[in-house]
C-alpha cells in the first residue's frame, strides 16, 4: 500500500469531537480542556485536562487508536488528565505507540510519577522548546502538525493539523481517449509519472483533476490573538479559539493572557478560517450564549465548542455541520 | 468556647458521601477512589482519584471547608485527582489551612507540579513512612484519625477515624435534688469537677449520664483481609473496605492484593462494625449486587457504597442509614 493509498483509504470525513471546554475549573458541567480530532482510524487529543478519560469513554472513543497527544502548556487544566488517561491506557493492555508532543519540562515531571516510570506501550517524545525554532512537529504518511508559540502567561503552543493533498482522480475515460489502454500506464500517470502511447507523451496534467482542498484544524488556546494564531489559523476549515471572557470583561482578557469572543473571530476572519469554534469559556458564564452572538458579530460561521457534540469537517467545505447557529438551537 | 463546646456544636449527625467507587479504571458510570466523611462544620477526604473535584461539586461539599485529604497509597487511581483539587481551591480563593495525610513520597512529586509549587493557603504535610510506628496521625478537639499499614502491594494506609467522646449530659434535677443551686457549680460539675454544697461532696458521676458511645468510621483500601483492618475497623459504626472481585476471582483477589467482598464482610464481622460499605468495585461488574448478595451472607448489614449517596451516621447507632437492601433497592 502507497502513503496515498494509505491517506485515501484513512481520511473520509474528520470529526472535531469538544471533550472539555471550561477554563480555569470545572463549571456548569463543562469539563477541563481537550479537544479529540477523529480521522477515522485513528485520533488525535488537544489537551488532556482532568477527567479527560472519562470523557473519552463518554465519546466512546478508542484509546488504542490514539496516535497522538498534542498538549499547549504546563497549566493544570490542560495536562492535569494526562498522569490518568496513560496509565489507564497500559491497564487496558495498549501496546500500540503513542505520540506525544508537550512543552519539555512535562517529560521529566510525568514520567517521575508512579505508574508512569514504565508505560508497556513506546511513547515518542516531541519535546517543544520555548523558541519553538521548527514549527513541523508531526509528519506521517497522510497529515502533518505544526507548533507555534502563542501568547500566554507561560510559554504555550498553539496546533495546527493539516492533511496531505490527495493525488487528485485520474479521469479514465479521458485517458482512454488519448489513447491509454493498459493498468501499469494508468498506474505511472496516478503516481504523476508521464506515459508514451502511440508516439505521443500523456501527461498526468492532462488526465488527473486537481485534489480536493487540503483540509487544516486550527487548536489556538490558552493566548491572546496573535500573529501566530493567525498563522495557524489560515485558510483553516475549522479553528478552536480561546474564547475565555465576553467584551465585559476584555481587560481581563488582557491580564490573564486570554481572548474574548469578539478577539478569537476575528483572529478567524483575518485567517480566512471556514469556522470558529470558541472554547476555554470562564466559569462566570453558565451559558456561551453570549459569547457566540458577540463572536458572530465579527464572524458569522462560529460557534461555542459543545462537548460530546462532533463538528463534521467533510471533504467539500460546503457540507461542514458548523454553523453560526448550532450552539444556539 | 471551649473545645467540648465546639465538638458538640460541630458533630452532629456523620455523613458519609462515596464519591468514588470504582477500582483502578473508570466504568460503568463509577469514578476512581474517594470517600468523604461530612462531619457538618468541615469534612474529610480519603483517596483522591481523577475526577474527585467535578464529584465534590456535584455532592454540594464546600471545598473551603475541607479540612484533611487522607491518601492511602501511590496508586494514580487513589491519588491522580489531587493536583487538579488542590489548584482550583487555589483558584477559588481558598485561604484555610489543609492537613494532607500521605505516604512520603507523594509530597516530593506532587509539590513540583506547575501550580503546586506556591499554594496561597497553607499545607500541614503528614508524611507516612513505611514503618508506621505511631498510628496516630491527626488529632483535633473532637476526633483523632489513625493510619495502619495494610496488605497491597505497595505501602499503603488503612484509616480510622474516631470523635472523642462528649462530656455526657447533666442531668440538672437531679444535681438539685443533692442541693446543687449555683450557676458556677453546674458548671464546675460539667467540667468534672466535684463541688461541696450543704457541707457535702457532689461528684460529677452522681449527677452526669455516661457520653453517647463514640462513633468511628473505617476506610480500608486496597488491600487483602488483614490483621490491622480488623484493628482499624474494631466497633466502628461503618467500615468502608476494599471489595474489587466476586468469589469466583478470589484467587484474583490474592494476586493483586485486593479483597473479594465476602472478605470485606469477615473483616467487618470479626471486628463487630456497625456496618459495611463495599468499594473499589472492578470494571467486571457493572452491578456490585453480586458482592453485595456474597458479603450479607458472612455480614448482613452489608451495602454497596454508591456514588453520591451518603450514609448518615446518626448518634445512636439504631438510625443509621445503612441496611444491606440499601444498594438492591
Amino acid at each position: 500500500m502507497t502513503q496515498h493509498d494509505h491517506r485515501q483509504t484513512r481520511l473520509g470525513t474528520l470529526d472535531v469531537i469538544p471533550l472539555g471546554t471550561s477554563a480555569a475549573i470545572p463549571a456548569h458541567g463543562r469539563h477541563l480542556s481537550a479537544t479529540a480530532l477523529d480521522l477515522g482510524g485513528e485520533w488525535i487529543l488537544f489537551d488532556c485536562g482532568e477527567s479527560t478519560q472519562y470523557q473519552i469513554q463518554k465519546a466512546a472513543l478508542r484509546p488504542s487508536r490514539l496516535s497522538t497527544i498534542c498538549i499547549t502548556h504546563l497549566h493544570g487544566d490542560h495536562f492535569f488528565g494526562l498522569p490518568g488517561l496513560l496509565t489507564s491506557m497500559a491497564m487496558n493492555g495498549r501496546i500500540e505507540p503513542l505520540r506525544l508532543v508537550a512543552p519539555e519540562r512535562l517529560f521529566s515531571l510525568l514520567f517521575e510519577w508512579p505508574g508512569l516510570e514504565r508505560l508497556p506501550y513506546p511513547v515518542e517524545e516531541i519535546a517543544l522548546h520555548a523558541s519553538l525554532s521548527k514549527s513541523l512537529v508531526v509528519e506521517t504518511a497522510g497529515y502533518v502538525i505544526e507548533a507555534r508559540p502563542i501568547e500566554h502567561r507561560v510559554f504555550c503552543a498553539g496546533y495546527r493539523w493539516t492533511e496531505k493533498p490527495g493525488p487528485g482522480n485520474l479521469d479514465v475515460e479521458k485517458a482512454r481517449a488519448m489513447g491509454v489502454t493498459e493498468w501499469p500506464d494508468f498506474k505511472r500517470l496516478k503516481a504523476g509519472e508521464e506515459v508514451r502511447v502511440e508516439g505521443r507523451t500523456v501527461h498526468p496534467r492532462d488526465v488527473i483533476s486537481p485534489p480536493p482542498p487540503a483540509r487544516a484544524v486550527a487548536y489556538i488556546t490558552d493566548t491572546r490573538p496573535c500573529d501566530e494564531g493567525i498563522l495557524l489559523a489560515r485558510g483553516a476549515r475549522l479553528v478552536i479559539h480561546d474564547s475565555t471572557f465576553g467584551e465585559e470583561h476584555a481587560r481581563r482578557a488582557v491580564e490573564t493572557g486570554h481572548s474574548t469572543a469578539r478577539e478569537a473571530a476575528t483572529v478567524a476572519g483575518e485567517a480566512g478560517a471556514g469556522g470558529l469554534l470558541l472554547t476555554h469559556i470562564s466559569a462566570r458564564y453558565d451559558s456561551a450564549d453570549v459569547l457566540v452572538r458577540e463572536g458572530c458579530c465579527v464572524f458569522p460561521r462560529t460557534a461555542a465548542a459543545t462537548e460530546l457534540r462532533p463538528v463534521r469537517l467533510a471533504a467539500s467545505e460546503a457540507e461542514d455541520s458548523i454553523s453560526p447557529y448550532s450552539a444556539r438551537g
